[in-house]
């Protein structure tokens, strides 16, 4: 369980590179955050597509540069989509991150879940209550809360992530990123991250954009946690509430500056 | 129609309540509303989940606090899943409420809230006409906008509480909360509510989550009124159109002063 | 393929009849979009109303004012919805408005955008590339973003605006709008307005309003390009990242000045 602190070095280079690149994101995600998703990503310089409807969502993941898949609002109809895009990203080589939101306590989700963990995503982003359960150790959190810190969960995401040859990122007070041997630590953001609908959500979609990075795929998305981090404690300082955090999150994502993260 | 007005030691108690529980809102609303009906209910410390599923939100419904059904976005299968999780709600003696958003006029929707009123939500929340439109005095609003001022549709308002064992707030200008005996009134607000899409839809998942406190339904209900109506006024004076409103309105509800407010 | 420029006194003719009117837009649209667009209406005085289930929204776009159809999260329920609205749009007179989103790259959305076409909308808004391919002289472009400036379609607009005997604007650095004869040309905007979801597709819900008002449609679409490059520009002024300037936006529309627009 020793894990080391992602350094100012990695999260400048995985930067760099993110607004080199400008990763095309094909995010299946709820119903709750897509604006916030997407506009999340732009303010990285990542570009967000919503594509839904199954035959298309085959073919838009074929060609973008990341997959996310967030269970959030599942239905049966995006059920069989997401599938037949992760078959299509599968096929295309193209990275998919998974957000297993609420997963253990509601059914559908649940089996989806852990039927395409076999597909292997590239990485997973989850609370530490999700990565409990979706290491089936616990029967999940009350809605999409966690009821656990996240260093509860960190033997589960070791092992989901060395079961699934995966990246795993347990977020919470402290975030946890692993891929099973290496285990980095990020800390920091703030509490007020939890009064804002989709933060959770929009990171799995820069951890999405940044498995589509060049390099070591560990440090990328303790790199993507690590932005949403330094964003949050930036717009907490500048902001009266959960309204104007936002707003200033999003401002501090756009002007995250390298130099000062080295 | 004689009405008394909420006292400030009235919604200093369900604030204080709400702060305290913080109930687990199901809601069930339209495709418009849902990111600001979770950060609304995020900013008064309530927690928000989105299940839509049929089979998953029956499973949801029995374990969150309250349940909230927002017909503005129906669909046949929106309407199957909802009628499945306000069953299950009921059974688990979990409050529901209703939004019957643009009632009347729209032949889906119209039918579908004339039916499960028989199911006896714990509250409804509407304008004057979809009051008047669900009582069968009138045949509707211009689409989600009321036609009437809600003094017109007091009477209708109570007619429906008794007629259904129900609490009905009828809001505008003034908000009026009745339960068929008793009438609150909960002046305030801002004219500018009206220009930020979903203020209406939010306060409803607010009623629900206030219906799930323990004491006087009718109370709550008509804090929550209050309670968006006293943090509008706050954003009105500091906000300079309506995006700056509608930031100024979450960081205004988060900030609500208990002392203040008695 | 010569222009003139949209001229001031021309926007502030069709800004005052705008507030004067207040359209009732009809909006079938993306789900990434919806709030946004509903509160860029809001700000300029127009009404929203998403209404999404086949038999109301065929009811509905017979009573609203205009009717938009944007494809960016088409699904083949979706499909069948905007396809009964459009009927019975084009049976009441309601003019609807067609925002391709993404057409060309993928199958549902491009064999639906060229069938639909026969059916006459309104007006056509796209960025270069979406109308490229709707002319089907390219095959569209990356995701939701342009491959081309606006200037490389103007020549395409041209084509189909005569083709199918309506105005088309298609959106860059400068926007073009034309109805096959004349060509106006909006310049101005801000480059961050790329860096936020939905200003694109809510620029679409704009024209829909603008074509519900009397007069010359050229001219009123024209115009909606103007409103939003005019209150961008002011918003770019103000803001220090795209989460300050979607909010700036919205207040930007809401304060246009008609006395410093001519």
């Amino acid at each position: 369980m020793s894990h080391t602190p992602l350094s100012s070095a990695q999260l400048a280079q995985t930067l760099v590179l993110l607004r080199q690149q400008a990763p095309l994101v094909h995010c299946m995600t709820n119903d709750v955050v897509q604006t916030f998703t997407a506009n999340v990503l732009l303010a990285l310089g990542a570009a967000p597509a919503m594509v839904i409807d199954a035959e298309e969502a085959a073919q838009f993941s074929a060609v973008a540069s990341a997959l996310l898949i967030n269970v959030g609002t599942l239905t049966v109809d995006r059920r069989d989509a997401m599938q037949r895009a992760i078959v299509s990203a599968d096929q295309a080589g193209t990275p998919w991150v998974l957000d297993p939101v609420a997963v253990g306590a509601l059914s559908l989700r649940t089996a989806f879940c852990q039927q395409i963990l076999a597909a292997k995503p590239a990485a997973i982003r989850g609370n530490a209550s999700e990565i409990l359960a979706l290491a089936q150790q616990q029967s999940g959190g009350r809605g999409v809360d966690s009821l656990h810190t996240s260093d509860l969960a960190i033997e589960a995401a070791q092992e989901l992530a060395t079961r699934f040859s995966t990246v795993v990122a347990v977020t919470g007070e402290v975030d946890y990123i692993t891929d099973g041997t290496r285990t980095l630590a990020v800390p920091g953001g703030d509490a007020i991250l939890t009064r804002v609908v989709g933060t959770g959500c929009a990171l799995s979609a820069v951890v999405a954009a940044c498995c589509a990075l060049p390099g070591d795929r560990l440090q990328h998305v303790a790199s993507a946690c690590a932005m949403v981090a330094r964003a949050a404690e930036v717009a907490a300082s500048r902001s009266q509430g959960p309204g104007s955090f936002a707003v200033a999150l999003l401002d501090g994502l756009w002007s995250l500056n390298v130099e000062e993260a080295q």
